[in-house]
């Protein structure tokens, strides 16, 4: 499912209800870096915007200030990739799917420069290693 | 430059400061049915971790409730794409440049299906309305 999009992700399920799992989501960020710098309530946003119930769904908006300003610097183009984000979805039975953005996708397209590929697979191996202490 | 990264913009600059130009983005936006859910002011996050000094750049994510609804409803992996970046940068000379994540490079992967292709199609047209509107 996750291929469709134009966005790759690195993902995972835990077997912790959402609020637990964004907990220790957030905690593994904070190890590696990266700080929260946005989120959204996905669910609760659409409830109140058009009525809509759906399972629970939260975007965390993730930067890490060293990567982010070393990509900007090699591209100003990065902004529209930034910040990475996060996804939290109730995957029933106290289980919880997060989906990561691949840092590689964002900002490896075809014609990035070495440096920004570099910087990428750097932000991608960081990111996964949030996920493998999480499930750790 | 804009097509270095995986996310391609479009984009436009305005003769106006960040904080007027950003005035006029939000009530254009707000007028083709997007909120602003998130905001990110780099140029004083990057001061405040790394203690460096860039032009202004802003970050909005910018989210129309029925898209994002109708997408996340055909590919779930859509929340890995929002909400949809609307960069303000400082362009000098009163200036300000801004570029909007395109939808269809968002959610119009190679795989995507015909129903979110669609829409990207129908949130970058009115996304492309927004721009015309600050440049009117």
């Amino acid at each position: 499912m996750v291929q469709q999009a134009a966005t790759i992700g690195i993902e995972t399920t835990f077997e912790k209800p959402l609020a637990d799992t964004e907990d220790a989501v957030r905690e593994a960020l904070s190890a590696e870096g990266f700080g929260v710098l946005t989120e959204i309530d996905v669910a609760a946003t659409l409830r109140a915007k058009l009525g809509v119930e759906r399972r629970a769904l939260k975007i965390l908006g993730a930067c890490n200030p060293n990567f982010a300003h070393q990509a900007l610097e090699l591209d100003p183009s990065v902004a529209l990739a930034l910040p990475c984000n996060v996804v939290l979805e109730d995957a029933g039975e106290g289980r919880t799917h997060v989906v990561i953005a691949d840092p590689r996708s964002m900002l490896g397209g075809s014609a990035a420069s070495p440096g920004l590929v570099a910087l990428g697979a750097e932000a991608a191996a960081a990111l996964q290693r949030v996920l493998d202490q999480l499930e750790g």
